[in-house]
């Protein structure tokens, strides 16, 4: 298998793109392109033990930043990392894109610029992947779309499904729709239309998800349009974030809390790992024609390789050929 | 000044309801009404010493519960401490009244059957009043109206204004309108329409604001249409109370850890503080002709005894009669 990452993604590029490569590289076998400025990567690779490894440069001369919009810069910097390593997939040259770069400009150079859609997909989602206890949830769309129609949603359902089986290993994954209430009739028009039209998929459809039920894992795939989605998972970020942050300020609030704390150390560092679901990991762009999986601007080294490992189960699991044909054995929702 | 109290309201009725009402009667010296079955109030009230208290028990012979469907239970218990308290405040018996009863039960309740709108109200909103560190965040709707007209977030947000001013004594409150990006064009429709709506309006407009502006205090007063203000709440609960439950069970986990707890405890007992916010604490129906505030059926004695505080404090700030005049006042509002 051939994986490209982008090089120039992280926050802290192109250190941790490149030891994560390295690291994927010597862990799974596979080839890793790394793309971006063939010199800065030269030099950055030169500081690892490479020998054996099948590693691979490929120039970028232009970089995505975090502030670069979404909407401009695909066609402002036709040279950036992204557009060239999404173009390798697209021509047959590699089989996935990892990138820890800016979300939103991903999508739109995948869906505008370089991969497209897959045949038969309305509109692609971005993916959040909350990282519970004893299992994955699946979460789109979580902000490509801010305002989505019902038949979207129901090939968000579909093709988080098909994720959820194929790159996750989740047998008979159940699918629900983001909601203000478990009850059937709850939600407001778009969940009530997108349920209707959810049901008689071949899916294991749970009906609505309150998000304290996302939570305790009643749900492996959760469908929501962007708006919602993005308010959902920052709204989690933001309420752990606060918490975690008074915690802190708490335990240094006098000498008996500080030993305190320092003996429930262990503690704390697992909790904060109840806080990272929110914030990293790899997710894929799903509906565009290849597998693209982003990791959080702050991933390190070991981010960089799940991301890559990610990108691989989602090759092997022959995501997107089979979204393409699960869409098409939908007609209700693939003419709609 | 009159306040009724809903002594059939809270999860554990009549004690918490009957104990906060003798406290309020006692710390503010108003009259209050306590309304439910008036021989279980009696029996209830004298386990306290209420002598020169202003205390009154007025019958109501049904009880609306947690399981009543807000859609029939107007209806079908015309008897129930909702109604029968509610017209007495209709009535000019009483001046507010306040319940930790089911939330959706007494907007019905009010809506249709008692109190009914004030005049120009499109639709009254469900609040929730986010108490942070230094300041209060009145964010509505949380779940009157799952899905909503620009028109309706731009009277909520005049509704919000007044109520943060009258009531909660912030000086110029700041409104914002949640979004998912601080930059003006972020949103989905009706945000943007929303916000092109009330940018003209007299108020100290601050544009988008996100789920972690919001936890930093960065608005006075957040819009949303019902069904997002509700997912917002709903997902900071299930993520604090996520990460509430993780750091019991780590603290659990061994004995180090244990001694850490108890060294630390103060500091855990203000951090669970943090996760109240969400939980507890009244917060008005905004929109409906009368002062209701509406408590977390958790509630305890001192939770309804704040609640009936914060029903003076909405008399006495005439949040009522400025809605009423703030909407004539709104043309481009009312009108539409």
């Amino acid at each position: 298998m051939r994986i490209v990452v982008d090089a120039m993604g992280s926050d802290n590029f192109p250190e941790p793109d490149v030891a994560g490569s390295v690291d994927a590289a010597r862990e799974y076998g596979d080839t890793i392109i790394m793309v971006g400025d063939e010199a800065r990567l030269k030099q950055e690779l030169a500081k690892h033990t490479t020998t054996g490894l099948k590693l691979e440069i490929v120039h970028a001369s232009e970089v995505v930043t975090m502030h670069d919009k979404p909407s401009v810069v695909g066609k402002a910097k036709p040279n950036s990392s992204m557009h060239v390593g999404m173009n390798l997939v697209k021509n047959g040259a590699a089989d996935a894109f990892v990138s820890a770069g800016n979300t939103g400009a991903a999508l739109s150079i995948a869906t505008l610029f370089t991969l497209h859609r897959i045949p038969g997909v309305k509109r692609p989602a971005l993916t959040a992947i909350i990282r519970l206890k004893n299992t994955n949830t699946v979460v789109l769309d979580v902000g490509a779309n801010a305002d989505a129609k019902p038949e979207w949603l129901a090939q968000f359902a579909v093709m988080g499904n098909i994720y959820a089986k194929n790159a996750l290993n989740l047998t008979n994954p159940r699918v629900g729709v983001l909601s203000n209430g478990e009850e059937e009739g709850k939600g407001n028009q778009l969940v009530q239309d997108a349920a209707a039209l959810i049901q008689p998929l071949p899916l294991n459809f749970v009906g609505n998800v309150e998000p304290k039920d996302l939570l305790k894992g009643g749900a492996d795939v959760v469908v929501a349009d962007g708006f919602v989605g993005n308010i959902l998972i920052k709204s989690m970020e933001a309420a752990t974030s606060m918490m975690a942050s008074a915690l802190r300020e708490e335990l240094k609030a006098n000498v008996v809390n500080m030993m305190g704390a320092l003996l429930s150390r262990s503690a704390f560092n697992r909790v904060r790992k109840m806080i990272d679901p929110f914030e990293t990991g790899g997710a894929p762009l799903l509906g565009v024609n290849g597998v693209v999986i982003i990791g959080h601007g702050r991933s390190n080294a070991t981010a960089i390789k799940n991301a890559v490992r990610q990108a691989r189960a989602a090759v092997n699991g022959r995501v997107i050929e089979t979204i393409r044909d699960g869409l098409q054995q939908v007609p209700t929702v693939s003419q709609s």
